[in-house]
């Protein structure tokens, strides 16, 4: 792509003057042929249904009926950007009234704030905690008396004969359940399916998702998740851990709550993105914490996805609700297990202690595990494509929310199916040991004091299986069992990713690993050689685990991290490391992770962590969006609603210029005001009245705009009227006088790094005498990215 | 401090016309009586030595000799900053050469880059494990030797009479062995005294430290803290090892040593600031990880200290490094301890495995813990208080190598006087173990099969000490040797730390916190309600040594997780959070941590995670530097030389400005060169003859910039003859196109975030048509801070 030279047109206008309807100032870049923003014929192709994950519906409309059954034109392609995304603001508005508030507040108000932003995180860490401790006892509960029902009348009917009956129960009981899960999600809200990670990955990008973090959100997800884990289902609790952390984060930090029209009048300086991104992080955190035990892993997690600028005192917070989570967690745990005090559960899941002398690895292994990392890529890639392929059969077919229900149902029942015939087939018969170490052992057809070893597998909830097959003793399985489990298991936990209910897939992943690495442990251990040294086939499960895991999420550092917390046991940290990168690479190669398939999947201009490495030939120029509507300092409130009723641009910053009165000096950039502002500012009527020259209005607070933050009304929903938009408004105040600036050479790179990490919204182009050429925003930088060939670029799609 | 207007009368000059010596463009901003920059007279009473720490010379004249006994007019308050301090460019310099290179670069190129960083990241960890192992064996060897000798001694002259002939050779042997280790440090390299992390977190916070990653630097360090460890001082290991990474780090990066004049062609593309300080974080983290078996910590230490914007694929690289280094350091040491494969001690320093069945902590401890905590704090003020005391007073009046020397062998022979004393006095006689746990027990007045229990603590390498205190059985101690032990040790410590000896901070700390902690435990058994309780006093010796710790250095989260690590066990990880917690805010409250007072008294413009609270007043426009010198985009080589050389001003980053020939309008800015940049293109001759018109050079390449990297001869070193004053210099492929700017009404938050998160040198403050009014640099920043009293000022001084 050459270097477009560009005249730009500039409609010069005085506003002093005050003829009014000449239209916004606009750049009217020549057009950019190469940047077609249009959908392309081959893109129309796609028939668009419902998005279940993530809901792509404008909240402009509050009603909520217009959620329900339409239809609507959503890509699907993973080519495209919707445009619909908005950003968050991560940058802080430096307005006159935002500095003037700072400038009033004493040295000991910011350490009052500062002293409520830890009380915030303590309250986090503690609920997030509570809700992983109801959603641990609830699963346990529920799923012992359903269980203890089939396996009584399993029993039962082994003796007399006739087991379909209880197959026929079996897959009733679950079926019901996982309805019950389906039902809340698909009907009530939607964006609550799946792990929640996709979703807080987003947020935390700076992406605003609508209704990620409400309360209601979270109600659907915790209920949901109860059910699809009780259900039978081939999923984890722990995503959604995630999720649930967050959306506590965003309601206890800004003190108030819109679903239950409560507001407690407190952290009302934390009403803002910057703020309540930093509580959210805290809360991901959390949540991975309380799900894994794993409060650094937790922190690295919040880090790895979401932190631009990294933040002493931030990380310190994050680390402290991580904590509390983790401990409250296991506080209430080992009160639950008639316990109180050991406080050696540190999690939902945990997957029991290595001791390093028992499973101790050695150097020649480490070929072995990283050949095992590239099972774990190469399986994963598999999962992932598969699941691509559903996903997009899934949008175009079963987008109505009864099909979804009938779905999850379906799966349901299948999964039921397919494991009471893998364990009625098996013959795999082990002794029960002395300490009783399953909880449900199925008898079957075995001999008395034995049971059903894939029973184990199967008919256990996949926290326990994961253990089992970490922990148990060498012999435990046979080979066949834990190859065939290998093999239903990866296909249902494949089908079941996906479904409109609430549920996590790491503890399948680990599941389908830890068996396929067992099983390589055991047929290690049938080398002749020396027998000794494989004896531990759970040493293996681990290091499957991990890269069966990090073959489908391709998570790094973090997951490391949380494997390590979660083993206790830092020596293994070398060995999956080592296979989770290779996972990670091997992966790659093929198909990206599980998460930013979907993420792509919704189209969501998702900003890496560089710009792409061969973009050094592209500048700010041909970046930029150069379709700039400007306003003026003090600009006519007609102009102003305009603009913002503008459908076809819906732009949400506006470069504020200003003009030498009488001058023919091209009007000089001098701030940068939010489509949120001015509907504040319209709603409040700050108007000037020309004639009378005085001010209508009182004196607007930050508060105002706190208020109001973040459900700001749509412009249709504030009446103007005619006499009224004769008036002026003067932004000066309100806008941000110090917006950051780059010129029209700067290369894609730099901009994407100073964009990056100061978490802006919009970027202002200038030339250079400071006039307004063009404004970079997400979308624009979002476009490039490396495909197979090169240097690809996006098409942006308004739908 | 109200906004003060300037008027900027800018010297307009135009280039072609060729005026010569009309002297450089300045902007001359009106006189800021606030911010006189001299030195007040009050400063001027200190009586001014050397630095042992950190040297302050500049390197413009190479003879080693201005190094040695001559003393200077260095400024040791803490309310100074020395504009002697050069920043590091972590902003990649865009020019033109920069971005043709890039261009050039294929995608398989930059995949080749990346995978070197890799290697060279595994190398990094391997060398800085090597490294360790080697510190650690020769430690341990040494140390037997010497321990062997006196033990034989003492045992000899305590059934004859005489230990005072024992004290003598043990005095004698460790002055003579310290001796050796502080002749090298202050006589060949006095950078290498101390642990060296102040250093490391200067460079990693952007600031040029002389010498301080130097090969020669290495070699003094590594064999400086065998020497003070043999020698019985109260000192660490482990501090030395995060320097002694990054010096690896630093060398192994640039592929060649300017030390021993070998350049490897290789990594030439990392012969830059930002790439070097990426390597440089791998290397410390590679430190730590190796120090304490800690590689999370490690790279939260490397990023508490070093990081501004977080990347994903360095944090996992520095990670990559962390896991490479205690790996090897684990590998060879098992090999060395004879048992091959086993790699459970990960780290020079392990406190043993806590099983969290025998030690668990109970809820109602906590508040027990949080009171450690503040003792810790308390205890951590006193250290640091005194050791400023000493500081100050070893700046006036030990700055001398020969009396440093000799400093250091007082020292080495108090110590081993003290120690024999307390030994000598103690009556605390315990059993002998079974397994003989201690290495060299002293029976000394005690019975046969009874051991000192004071010598465990002083006759003993400080690690194994630390690792009696947590694990010895509950009884191994009596209170009162625990009292004096703490006594003495935390003054012979505080004396020690500052010498001109390489030695860390960590273990001393630890060993005195242990100590008063494990007392702590031994007095809440002694409590009579119900005593199995309260039964492991090695609990409270864990939390007694992290509060100590926490309250001397004040390191909070990279802290925590190595404590968890070191202790292999997560469950400890809230109570240590509050504790350092606690510490931190109790010790904060009346001194700054150990190396933040250091760092201070060397006055280096030590840029902090945020702008200072309430510094929302103050914009770019108080904070900046006006007196800015810039340049024309086509200079006289006469005008560029003279700015160079003219020392009142020592500018290193210069505003390149471009004027329309004939134009009236004022010059506008296009761009930023840097000192070392026109020291390249004078040294290569880089001029335009005018009256010819033709190049004189030939073309210059990146590769010329990157030779001459990181040591940029000074300009006095390069001739110019008169002839090639009155040629011209073409700065346009030279510069920085694209430097940030900011307006000058950006408050000084936003300014300061934006330096501080894409770790700039020079930000330029234009006016609203683009007009250079000002430059910030790190000193303009780093001046404000948050005094006792609300917002300070810091003076610059020259010297």
């Amino acid at each position: 792509m050459a270097n477009i030279t560009k005249k730009v047109s500039w409609s010069s206008r005085t506003d002093e003057s005050g003829t009014p309807g000449e239209g916004t100032p606009l750049l009217n870049g020549s057009e950019r042929a190469s940047h077609s923003r249009q959908l392309s014929e081959e893109d129309s192709l796609f028939q668009i249904g419902r998005l279940s994950t993530v809901d792509l519906e404008e909240e402009i409309t509050s009603d909520e009926d217009s959620q329900r059954g339409r239809l609507k034109e959503i890509p699907h392609n993973e080519k495209l950007l919707s445009l619909k995304y908005e950003s968050l603001d991560y940058d802080n508005i430096e307005n006159q009234l935002f500095l003037e508030e700072e400038r009033r507040m004493s040295y000991m108000g910011f350490r009052c704030l500062e002293i409520s932003r830890w009380v915030v995180c303590g309250l986090i860490g503690f609920l997030t905690g509570l809700i992983a401790c109801f959603i641990d006892i609830a699963v346990e509960e529920l799923a012992g008396i359903k269980y203890q029902v089939v396996k009584e009348n399993i029993e039962k009917f082994t003796e007399v004969g006739g087991l379909s009956i209880s197959l026929l129960l079996w897959a009733v009981l679950n079926s019901a359940i996982v309805m019950m899960g389906a039902i809340i999600v698909a009907f009530f809200e939607p964006i609550a399916a799946g792990s929640g990670i996709p979703q807080i990955k987003c947020y935390l990008n700076g992406i605003k998702i609508p209704r990620v973090v409400r309360l209601k959100t979270l109600v659907v997800k915790v209920c949901g998740v109860i059910c699809s884990v009780v259900g039978g289902l081939a999923v984890g609790k722990e995503g959604p851990m995630i999720h649930s952390g967050a959306v506590v984060a965003a309601g206890v930090s800004q003190g108030r709550s819109t679903s239950l029209k409560r507001d407690f009048k407190i952290f009302e300086y934390f009403r803002r993105d910057t703020e309540k991104r930093d509580f959210v992080s805290a809360g991901a955190a959390a949540g991975v914490s309380a799900a894994f035990g794993a409060p650094v892993g937790g922190v690295l997690f919040s880090l790895e996805e979401g932190a631009s600028f990294w933040n002493q005192m931030l990380t310190w917070r994050i680390f402290f609700a991580s904590m509390i989570s983790t401990f409250t967690l296991n506080f209430f745990l080992s009160v639950y297990h008639k316990n109180p005090g050991d406080l050696s559960n540190p999690g939902l899941i945990n997957f029991g202690r290595f001791q390093s002398d028992s499973v101790a690895y050695n150097l020649y292994e480490i070929p072995l595990f990283i050949a095992m990392g590239a099972i774990g890529g190469l399986l994963g890639a598999l999962f992932n494509i598969l699941n691509y392929w559903l996903t997009i059969f899934r949008i175009r077919y079963v987008h109505r929310p009864c099909l979804q229900v009938m779905e999850a149902m379906l799966v349901a029942a299948v999964t039921a199916t397919v494991s009471f015939t893998m364990i009625y087939f098996s013959n795999d018969c082990q002794p029960l040991g002395p300490e009783h170490s399953e909880e449900y052992p199925l008898q079957l057809f075995c001999a008395d004091g034995e049971y059903n070893s894939m029973a184990t597998a199967f008919f256990n909830t996949p926290e326990r299986s994961v253990r089992s097959l970490f922990h148990n003793q060498p012999g435990s399985y046979n080979p066949l069992t834990l190859g065939l489990f290998t093999l239903t298991y990866f296909f249902l936990a494949c089908w079941t990713y996906g479904l409109a209910v609430s549920a996590g897939v790491f503890i399948p992943s680990l599941l389908i690993g830890a068996a396929w690495g067992r099983l390589c442990g055991i047929l290690l251990a049938s080398i002749p050689s020396n027998g000794s040294i494989w004896a531990d086939p759970g040493k293996y499960a681990l290091i499957g685990a991990a890269a069966q895991l990090g073959g489908i999420v391709r998570m790094t550092l973090s997951l490391t991290v949380i494997m390590v917390e979660a083993t206790g046991n830092v020596t293994y940290g070398l060995p999956i490391m080592l296979v989770l990168m290779t996972a990670k690479i091997v992966g790659d190669y093929f198909v990206e992770g599980l998460y930013d398939i979907h993420i792509k999947l919704q189209s969501v201009p998702f900003l890496h962590w560089d710009a792409p490495a061969t973009s050094h030939w592209l500048t700010a120029r041909e970046v930029m969006s150069s379709q700039v509507t400007c306003l003026n300092r003090i600009e006519k409130v007609g102009t102003i609603v305009d603009t913002l009723s503008n459908t076809s641009t819906n732009h949400n910053g506006f470069p504020v210029v200003v003009q030498v009165s009488g001058s023919d000096e091209p009007a000089k950039l001098c701030g940068l005001i939010l489509r949120s502002q001015l509907i504040v500012l319209l709603k409040h009527k700050v108007f000037v009245e020309l004639a009378r020259s005085r001010l209508t209005h009182r004196k607007l607070q930050l508060k105002d705009f706190r208020d109001a933050y973040p459900r700001f009304p749509p412009i249709q929903s504030i009446h103007v009227s005619q006499d009224e938009r004769e008036c002026m408004m003067d932004l000066t105040e309100f806008m941000n006088a110090t917006p950051y600036t780059v010129p029209q050479e700067t290369s894609l790179p730099r901009v994407f790094k100073l964009f990056r990490a100061l978490g802006l919204r919009h970027l202002v182009v200038v030339d250079d005498v400071n006039r307004v050429v063009g404004l970079v925003t997400r979308k624009d930088l979002a476009r490039y990215h490396l495909g197979k060939h090169g240097l690809e670029e996006l098409q942006l799609a308004q739908t």
